[in-house]
């Protein structure tokens, strides 16, 4: 569990992954790659933030839901491969902000997934990524986020 | 061709490919993944919907359309494969649903492709999954999906 | 280095990766696969074209924004691996182009980026590829493109 136990040293608890609402599964593993699906600013069930960033929300706040996204991406990983210890890398995140037109800060944004990963992974959290900007995301949620994790061979 | 067999018995039929009208083609096989390229809701090679979900379209034929999608997608796959029952899992989906501003129920859109790879895979059709919502599709399609599947090892 | 070479002998040189200017990396390799950093139209370190695709920017200038892009991921991918000649195959494109509403053409766009893949890797050059539109993207690029690769097994 040190993972889990980073995170708590760092300030933050691994969520419960939240139950997907239709047929598919927060996460899949193939060889040694998992996929999550994208996941929000969601706990305990609740949107901590709504709207866009750069109209509703501040970048600043922007920033705090990509963090708990990254939670919940982890969390989300954690049901395919049963430990975050698991892990070896990450290989990759994506992030969706949901952006006010002209709204151009979006990787100042995903640095709320991107930070927390490093801090928590250090140089084998660093990882190809992808920031970008919508329209419109489900719920309205102002951050959607995916990852990919490569994980150890044994 | 049980899965094409599958495909009949609950009341679709598994279209041509479309042909890519540029330098790319419809799916890449990589080690025992599959990666094909985005598929929107064309039909003999006629766009079937056009418009953007909550305006010119209702969410039912959103999730038409997402169905659409997922079949041109296992065609696409088809040509990389040669077989669908080659297919071992389906390991992710993505699907850009265009649209209207204030649409915010693209995870219900998307569930066209998730039911549809459900009943035609059973277990092995769950896959993580990202619905997100964009201004702008190509033709101004309301539904471009993506999707990745292993293939199994022998 | 006859990867590069082949880029001279067609007109372009490959450019120095862009630092990233946060926790992330220009490309990451697992397995025998590189995904790359969304990458934008710049050149040594400044933006070449700014604006919506069909408002600010012709179709034109998106492809060779899209072009741009393309060397971009080729010098991200670089990084990771040494040499671009240890690359086997293009496997995917995903590019979205900022787009005026109304914008439908993103795929004629994102062909700047497929036809020179296809220039300088030939059949393996020929990817999986996504074009899609989006209202918004970092610092107002017009296009924003990812890749993966595989390299060659030894």
């Amino acid at each position: 569990m040190r993972i889990e136990e980073r995170l708590k040293e760092i300030g933050f608890s691994l969520p419960e992954a939240a139950k997907p609402l239709a047929e598919y599964i927060p996460a899949k593993l193939v060889g040694n790659l998992v996929f999550c699906s994208g996941q929000g600013p969601v706990k305990d069930g609740k949107m901590v933030f709504i709207g866009r960033v750069g109209k509703e929300l501040t970048m600043e706040e922007g920033y705090q839901a990509a963090q708990i996204c990254a939670l919940n991406c982890l969390a989300a990983i954690k049901t395919a491969i049963g430990s975050l210890d698991r892990i070896d890398e990450i290989v990759s995140l994506r992030g969706f902000v949901n952006s006010d037109l002209g709204f151009f800060r979006q990787p100042e944004v995903i640095n709320g997934a991107s930070d927390l990963m490093v801090k928590v992974f250090g140089e084998k959290g660093k990882h190809a990524r992808c920031a970008l900007g919508t329209s419109a995301l489900p719920g309205n949620i102002p951050v959607e986020l995916e990852m990919v994790v490569s994980i150890k061979q044994n």
